[in-house]
């Protein structure tokens, strides 16, 4: 048991430090002998975990798919305003992409080329859900009049994925701040004007989830 | 003067190809034979014309930074609306990115790793002259009330930075159909509504440069 944690241990390192590798240096110049020695473990207690260096980027992207189906699940029952889920999913992955190299380097990944084929494209799972949770809003008739789902999911899915990749240089895209202004200036077009005053555009705080 | 324009065009052909391959490949993964076999030369011609792959990545980025400046340039005087040269300019943009191997690959350039110390900053230019024609709405009062230049900004810019990364491997991004209905999506809430009227989402047709 106290041997399986070590080697789970282990894994997570080397999962951590190939991130902060890919992050820095893209998934073809990051090298084995790098990854492992941030890690502190030897190359064949690596090659032991991870058979190739794109099973490293697979398992960072993993990590960081997970992070983003938990930020963009299912709606709970009777759960916010579908807008309110929006804008809060949207900090939330900010505040992971700006703080968390795991989920930087998934998305950078992503960017990389070549492509790899098995790539996890956390772009396209973003993206899906955005469009998802406007047609909620648009099924619930909480979009402004004249506005589609569809039209609301381009300027949110662009400009959301425009904030990651700024961000991966400059953390001033990722930052609240940005954010509070991007939906102040958005909220008023997108949203039914008898919803707009109860959306927070600074994202429902943490500690009282479910506040619509 | 013969032999002046065989060499012009056999730096050009280089360029291209490298372009291209910078394109497909990343500028890491990219081969001087691969390039130099794609323009049609041998290595050394390759190597009279440019000293090293990093020369070949700022030739490519140096001719889409001129396209990009030749986009967003200066207001002529008694121009269009601000937001009309806007919308032209992103119209102007995304069909290059669409259709220019050479203006895409400068971008992808700016986004891969390692970043490269020479590396031209295309999104940099292009996020220049967003803000600065947002500030010239701002300073002609064509802005909506209580929408500043730098709110306004964050959108756009964000926004056109997705649909170019977006667009490089799902060319509807990039199309004017999608760029049409982002502007319908934004214009009406960062317009002062009198002039709204004579915004053109579409961009102004190329044969009427002026047309207002």
């Amino acid at each position: 048991m106290v041997q399986q944690e070590r080697a789970a241990r282990t894994r997570q390192d080397l999962v951590r430090a190939a991130a902060e590798v890919f992050a820095q240096s893209g998934f073809t110049m990051a090298s084995i002998s790098t990854i492992s020695k941030k890690a502190g473990v030897s190359t064949g207690a690596l090659h032991f975990h991870f058979a190739s260096k794109q099973a490293l980027a697979r398992a960072v992207e993993d990590e960081a798919a997970a992070v983003v189906r938990a930020i963009a699940g299912p709606a709970p029952d009777g759960g916010p305003h579908p807008l309110q889920r929006l804008i809060d999913a949207t900090h939330a992955l900010m505040g992971r992409l700006d703080q968390d190299v795991m989920v930087r380097a998934g998305f950078g990944l992503g960017s990389a080329l070549p492509r790899r084929e098995d790539a996890v494209d956390l772009r396209g799972v973003w993206q899906d859900w955005v469009e998802e949770v406007l047609r909620d809003a648009e099924r619930e008739g909480v979009l402004a009049e004249g506005v589609s789902a569809a039209d609301a999911s381009i300027a949110v899915v662009a400009a959301t994925v425009g904030f990651e990749l700024l961000g991966a240089h400059d953390r001033t895209w990722t930052s609240a701040a940005t954010l509070v202004r991007f939906w102040e200036l958005l909220l008023p077009r997108l949203a039914a004007a008898d919803g707009l005053g109860r959306l927070v555009s600074g994202g429902t705080p943490d500690t009282v989830p479910d506040r619509v």
